[in-house]
């Protein structure tokens, strides 16, 4: 009989960004139930926000450890079926490979992983246990981003000649972590968040948006990557030429310093036959533009679209979706692919569509090469 | 010890438009749990709409009324604490009014009834059984929204002189309910609608909006009120000339066949020292503007922002939140309201905002000015 | 032989905004030359203003009587052709009667006169002179207000349904005529604007530009005039509820006192199949909206755009032009006009498009049935 | 005696684009007269054109080197003052130092030259002559343009750290110079244009217009320049990373296959404390960004600008001015230097405010150094 899937967290306790986030993700379209966590490494802080979802305390746990061991435990109609990891980037990891070796599925938020190898390692991992991965690329669950790739896909734009991607930010503008802020605090640390600050935490967002929607992928690319802020620990800044394997050639920035840029994400896509443009912030809008007739807004909602954008709306035209639904509709689509395979029964294509641990090594890659560029004299380094 | 409260709703099977609308917004913040419901007057639709929902079949009912009764005799750690009235107009009244003088507390879909006659004993009978009762003019959840009224309040406008308040939608812009659209057809029939089409569905929305942010009422109005598409029974576009208790003038115009448009309800108010203006379709913008210096953008998560505004967001700026996080705002501060009512302790005076019950008679009251002054030779209508 | 026309100005001298306006919009196409002018009323302003200008001193007159009595004793090729009346409205009549009378041709400031009576006797003298007159609706110039036009014509929309035009501005939000301020000195001074501030200044443009581009005829009104700033003498802010020929339902309105609004005149127009949306601080673009497809952004200059609309546009797209070069086609189609009566050919008749008497005489009946309707209590009124 | 200047023009005959530009900018203020010119390298053309604009034909002439000579000899209240050169790069050089080195002021458009040699000897030649040389850099022309470099220059935005500057358009998506389209067949022929097509065409705006607001230098850049249209001679797309001579990074790109785009030039500024972003497209408007507090639409002619800002503008807020309008700054502000040379007077500094030699120089400068940057292995080429 179908039921709700069961999703037991790591990390995400009171005062976290990203994991109230994902709670609210896997909440939105009620095919996934909260039923334990190890909230926080600090034990009371994990139990009080137990308590702030309502859970059975018995399920709180003080350590990812002892959550998967416990519930490994629990009889098969109880017991979680997926952890969602919402930790830095140094606690991905560790639960990631133990729940996957104890037949856990697994949401993780990204980057991946700490490094290339853990990365490396994930990838055989999920390979070898056959384990059902998700990565919390939300930018790729957006209505508009998947009617963008299946118009690229079939053809509307022609060969592609020019991609422009772009993630400006201002909210590390001063040296915020020198202050209380836990989220600039991590993020700006080179033991938490690995070798690279923008360039892990946004700048593979754009990598990703860019291949997911274009269906292309970089082959070289040229950085120069700068820490603007004086005493920060890792980059800021960065700024991308890029060279697609179909020929095309782009330009990728991100940046974090950006002052007065909220969590601006766009891209912009020339092909021989006609364009595209979509804003983050803006979600539900994408330009398709031509050159001899005006350009068209697509519209969430509006006239005939591809399947996979209908199936990632919920309200009609002119009722806006946001962050928030993009990011549930990876949360959905890997719901739907755990209650078949618990059911044994094959899955709707439609619900095929969430970022992988392989987009995942690809990011990670994307950042090495990205960070090794920013340092190198030599002018194009192959990806 | 805090739970979740438990939902029983009523409508909203498959296929229905705002039924799935209010379960989202019911789970986002994780407040509220669906425990049972009478989703159709079609019982196997009932049934198997309990189903998706993964309900108890034991708590999936025939009807409202066997909902209610049935619930009430179940434990009060079991039986839902409220219903969710999800229905057309005109069966609101009924469950709405039995669920109150049974004890359990109502959140309803607007307009509040299908008749001026019952929305005021929904009043009374609110006020007699003390029963929590809210009403989803889900646009005033905006953040954006409870920013302007907020300024307004502290007089960041001064004595206001002039609203523009619209609400132009395209979707029956021709004879839809001729065909097989189920949401087109109730909504275009007196007989469930009531006494106004486009005036009801969706000029009360505006009325709703343009007091609530400004704090003024409606004292004069004077109207245009049409059926431009052949054959249609209730009206589709209306026009109407206010003037508020505090002087100001205004316009409100709401329209079903201004093609083209999906939900682009607007607001523009404009006082003695600045104005604002505010697009839904754009929700987390709200433009303040001054005449001797630049007009200022007021972004949800940028700045500081009132306690109302930052309590009604739920994640940092430029990730857009919208429509479906905005009406979770009414059910979360209901939940909130109700919890400490079980709970026997005061609630925090910021979740005290959602329309009420008397919201609900306004409206009504509105809509029936409106619909008279339409067919009236007098220029002007006391409201 | 082909050469430029020749211009005399009355009023436009120094400080003047509106005659800077005329006289650039003259110049821009190089059709015209400024050859005289009577500049002010007071001599030795009127002198500076000419040498500002680089006239001949012995062509800059203390008045328009002594100008034109002056020019029409010059050779006829040296002569003025046409004046152009750039002074407040009580001083349109004396010299556009004048010219005509004396076989010149008249470009005039809007409104056409201070009153009613006034107009009515320009357009009998225009009609029986046969002289070419020219009134500066100029926001009928601009390419894509003729582009909504043509695609009106050529019913792009079908019937239309509903017309929503306005123009707030901000910039007498304040008492700014008890201060030095020429501009709102006169503009709320009944002595010299007529009966109406608001409604003849910019409420007449809006209904000029909603018959223009509509080709429809406002059958009645129903208005809320006000004054809204406390000792102004005339009306700062008008909502107008109204019908038109076709059965069209619609709004104009248009205010002064809209803090923060600049010279927001927009239009949008709904017919059974599709919708048009265009605003004149933006005013190379011009949105076609559907129902059931993404709407389209035309832009000037881009695709497939009738001839009176290339005609009307001077430079590639993406050159935004703007509010002088909508003002100049006005100059430019009447200088055509005036040089194929000079040389006695006939004229293209794409340059057979500017406002003319009898629009001004249709905007002073406008004005003078809003400010009725504003003092009636009769709802409808008839145009 | 204050007059009128007098322009002769070299090239711009009936069909050219640019020739047309330069003849409403130089008349849109009225401070300049065109008297002569040699239109074009076909006589007929050149004489046709002389008709056009209402010449006497005695002073159309053949060539430019006969235009300089014969007007040499007219009597110098006769004779023309400057010239203004609206050919194709290849012929700025001959006309330019001929005009100088005979006494001529010249307005040239850009890029300065066709190679840097020339450019180099222009630049002495100015220099050595003391004429008056103003090159059409026109962008930096727009008001808003002139309010960010003001607002910068007085600290407006703290210490610059990072620049991105855009150019895409779509016009030269197509093979187009292989039909008959003049302006892409010249400007795709390097015997025309020279060693550069998109980068030397629209690249140089960019450079020159993210110089001129920040009052930076570019001090190295990286480039990747390509030809994306198969059978093109000339580069048609180009990305640059650039770091500024203070440290800052930068983004530069412009395109002319980018498909759909009109003339988007846009730059964004962020300094240490706030950032800056304009568009050509909305070209009266600039966004001023603050990270804890609102963003600020400055607006042409709203609030508290620089002299330098409202001194480039003409009508009051609301009104649009554009692409013609910066355009005719450059040559307003050449004309009021030009007459104060002539009436011996110091000319008001506010007008010594166009693009000189020098920044032709360093704009040719810029061109061969991306060229040489899109050819190397070497990253980052020295300006």
């Amino acid at each position: 009989m179908p039921r709700k899937i069961r999703m037991g967290m790591v990390g995400g306790g009171r005062d976290a960004f990203i994991g109230g986030v994902h709670r609210i993700a896997a909440a939105i379209d009620q095919q996934i139930e909260l039923v334990c966590g190890a909230f926080s490494s600090n034990p009371e802080k994990s139990r009080l926000s137990g308590e702030d979802f309502f859970l059975d305390p018995s399920r709180v746990y003080g350590n990812y450890k002892e959550m998967i061991e416990k519930e490994r435990q629990l009889p098969e109609d109880v017991r979680m079926d997926f952890i969602s990891i919402v930790t830095p980037n140094h606690v991905h990891y560790g639960p990631a490979k133990m729940a996957l070796e104890h037949g856990f599925h697994v949401v993780c938020d990204k980057p991946l992983s700490f490094d290339l190898e853990e990365a490396r390692d994930l990838v055989e991992t999920v390979n070898r246990t056959g384990q059902i991965f998700a990565l919390t690329h939300n930018y790729t669950g957006y209505p508009m981003v998947k009617q963008a790739r299946a118009m690229i896909k079939n053809d509307a734009l022609g060969k592609i000649k020019k991609v422009v991607v772009e993630y400006p930010q201002g909210w590390l503008s001063t040296l915020l972590e020198s202050s209380d802020q836990k989220q600039a605090a991590w993020r700006t640390d080179p033991k938490k968040s690995g070798i690279a600050g923008a360039m892990g935490d946004i700048g593979t967002h754009a990598e990703n948006l860019a291949e997911y929607i274009t269906g292309l992928k970089i082959k070289e690319l040229c950085a120069d990557i700068s820490t603007l802020v004086d005493g920060r620990l890792l980059d800021d800044d960065g700024n991308i030429l890029l060279r697609f394997d179909n020929g095309a050639r782009g330009v990728l920035f991100a940046s974090q310093i950006s002052v007065g840029e909220e969590n601006s994400l766009a891209i912009r896509i020339y092909g021989e036959k006609a364009g595209l443009e979509w804003h983050q912030m803006q979600p539900n809008t994408l330009i398709f533009k031509h050159q001899e007739k005006p350009a068209e807004i697509y519209r969430t909602g509006v006239g005939v679209l591809y399947p996979e954008t209908v199936a990632a709306a919920r309200v009609p035209a002119g009722h806006p979706e946001g962050y928030l639904e993009a990011f549930a509709n990876i949360y959905r689509n890997f719901a739907k692919c755990v209650q078949a395979r618990i059911d044994g029964v094959a899955v709707d294509p439609i619900y095929e569509d969430y970022p992988t641990v392989e987009d995942g090594l690809r990011g990670m890659e994307f950042i090495y090469k990205v960070i090794e560029s920013g340092k190198s004299d030599q002018k194009w380094i192959k990806l």
